[in-house]
């Protein structure tokens, strides 16, 4: 892996579909990324072994620039860097352009954005659903610290927090690590929530979740902890009931600008999704999902879960 | 295989998400139907092997109920059959109820609707690609004629006609076939399409696509067979410049009833989708799609690809 990897000639840019209605990014930089997955890409020469992860602590330099530490020396416990193979560039000067397609208005922007990597911690084999809450918790205040840095960009319009745990789910390497995506644009799937919470509150006056947060980086401090220990355990039962499935998890925020009326029904969430069955052409061609277990039962059987007391 | 599996105990059921904005399809019965690929399930007694294939000729008895077969005799071409184990089911009578949920309104129906499959061809071992295009052109008018029966029942709203080639594309069957699933409910991505198609028309005046048709089912018989020398042109130029990958098609046409002033700007159309890299926590959060590849390269380098002139 070489620092060439960001220099891939053709810069990233997003555009609009105006069919499916929605934006896509076109990045070239993101075919280039390697892979120390064995099941992916069995001729791969560094089949997860952690000699040469660049994940590992001692190998920070075969890693994009860093953007902070926690704690802030050498034996630190996480780090958040750029990632080598970023989906958008945040090297892209004027954000902004609107193009004219053969008379008609095609809307396409440079692809401008912040693509970060937060390594969760510093041991090749070491798993989120391992670590202690209070470490877990350190994760989630890394998330918020960087969502903080990034709200200060006024063309940042959203950001997306997600992890993929196992090559199924979408992870290109196995060393435990989350992402951030920082986007010009306020993606469909958040439009569509945005809507939804909108809906529900004018119908009821209710906001569509619980007690009121409109933004994961604006909650507090004190509570990533508790919300550490709270992820861990929804990990584990999972990990148990479901023998470690690839799963993934996205933070749902709210777009970083909104209107003072708006806060009244955006809340932010934290959402969970084991992947047992892939999508098809159905939920590709659709939008809608099949579910072969009713939510409620898969509540009920979550609940019941023993863990045993270590761990 | 038995004609149990459509027998699960626990109905189906369509419920709104009020938050994501969008309807999921609960159906127990889906977590019970079998697959023959070796990738997905290797200690499967059926690895691939035609011997015991439901939807090879000669054993048609394994199957569930037949809805037509072409042409109608013994040695048929194709045949289409209700799925085994069906998403929606045909036999819930009145579909559609309000709950009230805690107070809240929460939006759920019965889980009514058509879900059938496609036997593209008797043959195990025979692909869509490799079939002929009148062939192919008699499984697209296939597909057109059972729509045309199914858009006679009122609680219909859309019938979604998708193609899963590959157990990572979602297939759970080898045996080249294709599935329609018609739904009481107009999904999200097809009222997002229609939303888009809407603004394109009023800001040019213009059809987003091309000279017009707004449903498939509707589309001339007789352009059915160059439809099917179209595609598999396009299949066997993918299938050769990307190695026979996964791969999804879905039929993307319009809400069976559309209002007269929506004619102007509804418009079907195929849409092919190879699956090379897994989709993961950013696509599943927020909506939006990470492509390496820009699409005027990915339709020069489709241009270019020579293919044998046999076949």
């Amino acid at each position: 892996m070489s620092s060439q990897g960001q220099n891939t000639g053709r810069r990233p840019e997003l555009r609009h579909d105006p069919v499916a209605n929605r934006w896509v990014i076109f990045s070239p930089a993101r075919a280039k990324r390697p892979t120390d997955f064995k099941s992916k890409s069995p001729q791969n020469s560094n089949p997860g072994d952690n000699s040469s992860c660049p994940f590992c602590i001692g190998n920070e330099h075969e890693c994009a620039p860093e953007i902070f530490r926690v704690p802030s020396d050498p034996n630190w416990k996480l780090r958040v860097i750029e990632n080598l193979y970023p989906a958008l560039s945040r090297n892209i000067e004027g954000p902004c352009e609107e193009k004219e397609d053969m008379g008609v208005p095609a809307r396409a922007i440079g692809g401008f954005g912040f693509h970060d990597v937060v390594i969760e911690n510093p041991v090749h084999s070491v798993h989120l659903c391992d670590m202690e809450a209070r470490d877990i918790g350190q994760v989630l205040l890394a998330y918020k610290k960087r969502i903080q840095q990034i709200a200060s960009v006024e063309s940042i319009k959203y950001v997306q927090v997600f992890k993929n745990h196992g090559a199924s789910a979408g992870a290109s390497m196995s060393h435990s690590h989350s992402q951030l995506l920082a986007l010009p644009i306020i993606p469909s799937a958040v439009s569509a929530r945005f809507e939804g919470m909108n809906e529900y509150f004018k119908k009821t006056g209710k906001c569509s979740l619980w007690a009121h947060s409109s933004h994961f980086h604006e909650f507090d401090c004190d509570k990533m902890v508790e919300l550490g220990g709270l992820l861990k355990l929804m990990l584990r039962k999972m990990s148990l009931q479901l023998n470690n499935p690839p799963f993934n998890f996205m933070i749902q925020t709210s777009p970083l600008q909104v209107k003072e009326s708006e806060l009244s029904y955006a809340h932010w969430f934290l959402q969970i999704v084991p992947q047992l069955s892939g999508a098809g052409g159905f939920e590709m061609g659709s939008g809608c999902y099949i579910n072969p277990v009713f939510p409620e039962d898969a509540a009920k059987v979550l609940r019941e879960v023993n863990l045993p007391v270590a761990g």
